[in-house]
């Protein structure tokens, strides 16, 4: 499916991919996260690699824009930017400043830990993406869902052969993919599995304590996350040992909720 | 439509909504703003309401949660609380500690400045909305498109009518709805339109300066939006003196794109 010319943003693109693809790689954990390095080397092979990514963590910032106060960018190398905001912060000063011409692709992670059911609209890795595709740029977002160590490489080869295929094939209208990584070991991935998002849960909490002034303060926990086992669902296929990849649309209106507002009778010409 | 009884989140609400409806109140302009003051007053006659609102601006934050640092809340008075984080944290922390019972619902806003076609994503007040949705409890979020002077006293008579409606409907599960007031004298609105998210377009910049220290710095820019006049989208309801009610669904997975995916191939077992 060919990419519009002109995005929801004004930008305009070259007319077709040029033989060697401008890739943009970012990430939420920050550029020195082992998963954006991982990303970076596995989709070199397929085009020139520009990373723009956050100087520090910036994880659960969601599509949030920064918008009141001055951003910092440090040029780490020709191609690799640290930036003081948030992922969608990175991709804007990306393609509006940095890279020479509007990236083919956006490749965000891999991201240290899951993005699956509700919790991808929290993640800046997966609103990376989204950002792309608000933009008119094919998106996709990378995560594994190890807890505590991290094997990229067999991952890697997934994000290759993925950002591959849709350089190859491009994405539908403000279309973007969220692939999840299962934690198992090296070599012993199912495959891939087209997916919806599921359904996790948390045992939410709010820590309440005192700081070392006699001040109390709140802090949002949430551990022991459990997921309904919904066949077809990203959370079940990454449980079964399969990557997850879940196609997303950027734009949310529910078409179908919009008949039950009609039925309520609320409309005037 | 009845609520499920359980929400994504393991909150286990009470079985019916009861004779006084609980109306939590929040936004992402602070709660200090003008337009939460309007929507508080607007829907105090349905029920009890709570305010838990950010202590500052927290526009463009999208559904950022805070999860690395601690948060501070401020009891303005019995039921008025300050939240040093984002809308998210505010509607958790209001779910989750500080009021009595899950709320009935959720509204936000009033807020000053539209939120309309891509920009919602960006919005901290559309997320709070979101986040109510995730939660298994109605939401509507409320925006004012003028751009710098807000005369609220239309919008509040609407945002109250569909409050009352949205408490004896309910909504469909993951639903919540944006609702955009049109810019227009008192008295001249002409009535509420179903819409779809409609195509807004900026004149993206990144500004580019140098601090007193001679250090570069990038300000996120973004003036002279348009949009596509495309009839039934919220951008063109506003512009045509509407009310416009965008019923938004919290789970963004592309259904279709799934068959496209899977049409690659990349499937296996």
């Amino acid at each position: 499916m060919p990419r519009p010319l002109v995005s929801t943003r004004g930008i305009e693109y070259p007319p077709a991919v040029p033989d060697r693809p401008l890739i943009l790689v970012t990430n939420d954990d920050g550029v020195q996260a082992g998963g954006i390095l991982a990303l970076a080397e596995a989709v070199s092979p397929l085009g020139e690699v520009w990373v723009v990514a956050p100087d520090r963590n910036q994880s659960a910032t969601s599509h949030a824009l920064t918008l009141h106060q001055p951003l910092r960018v440090k040029k780490h190398s020709e191609r690799v930017f640290a930036c003081s905001g948030t992922p969608t912060d990175c991709v804007f000063m990306a393609v509006l400043h940095l890279l020479p011409r509007p990236p083919d692709i956006v490749v965000s992670g891999i991201n240290h830990g899951p993005n699956l059911a509700d919790d991808v609209s929290y993640s800046g890795t997966v609103s990376a993406a989204l950002e792309a595709a608000i933009m008119g740029i094919p998106g996709l977002a990378f995560s594994h869902v190890g807890l505590n160590a991290w094997d990229f490489r067999d991952g890697e080869r997934f994000a290759r052969d993925l950002t591959a295929k849709v350089l190859a094939e491009g994405l539908p209208e403000k279309g973007y993919v969220n692939v999840n990584f299962p934690d198992v070991p090296r070599g012993e991935v199912k495959g891939l599995q087209v997916t919806f998002l599921g359904h996790r849960f948390y045992e939410d909490t709010i820590v309440s304590a005192k700081d070392p002034r006699g001040k109390p303060y709140y802090w949002i926990g949430g551990s022991g996350y459990q997921f309904t086992d919904i066949p077809g669902s990203d959370c079940s296929a990454v449980h079964s040992g399969h990557v997850a990849v879940t196609p997303l649309q950027a734009d949310p209106t529910d078409r179908e909720m919009m008949d039950t507002l009609r039925g309520w009778g609320i409309e005037s010409s």
